[in-house]
């Protein structure tokens, strides 16, 4: 997901890039309920669509980086780390998760579209 | 851009990915002004980062599906197509938009986070 950090012309698309990705959407979105840990919020995610350990690590990172996301490792044993949103993710959440509920409501138009485009393809 | 129209838990992620994929929210964005003819579009889009005309024609073509992009070929000489926004894929491109407008906006809060970051890990 850093890849695109160089594009100079518009810094601000990385940051589009990270909250619109396949795990960065999941993740915004299951954090707006509440704050997770790691191994709670793979499960979580992974109701939805499979995600590995190294995956979510990563996009967590990322949005971490970004400022989307608090990374709060409590010194106890044994180690226990949460993840929570900031406010600047917690923005970014809720527009992401009502674009995720606009393509869910139209979704019938979506498939309606889509008939109609394969049947004129045939 | 197809291949997660498989993903039967959530068929509307397939939806979510076109439009905020990297070409995805660009030609929502720019047909959002007004239509464009195909080498008009790739110009202007090109502005903000170079597009091929595979890439270009297949986003397209993933948006005219999904019923977001209305597809017009004038049966004239020589051959015009113009690409314009559906009813369905303003209000896509609308949120879009905002998304990327409050990246921008936020920008400045990302920066500091990152700078924080990066010198908390040094």
């Amino acid at each position: 997901m850093r890849k695109t950090d160089g594009d100079l012309m518009c810094p601000h698309r990385a940051v589009l890039e990270h909250v619109t990705s396949r795990w960065g959407t999941l993740v915004l979105i299951v954090l707006l309920e509440r704050s997770y840990r790691f191994s709670e919020l793979r499960r979580e995610i992974s109701k939805v669509s499979q995600v590995s350990e190294k995956m979510l690590a990563q996009t967590l990172q990322t949005l971490e980086r970004d400022g989307m996301v608090n990374r709060d490792a409590k010194p106890v044993i044994p180690p226990r780390v949460d993840y929570a949103l900031t406010d600047l993710g917690r923005e970014g959440a809720e527009q992401v998760r009502d674009l995720s509920l606009w393509t869910e409501r139209r979704m019938a138009a979506v498939q309606k579209a889509r008939q109609e485009y394969d049947a004129a393809k045939a």
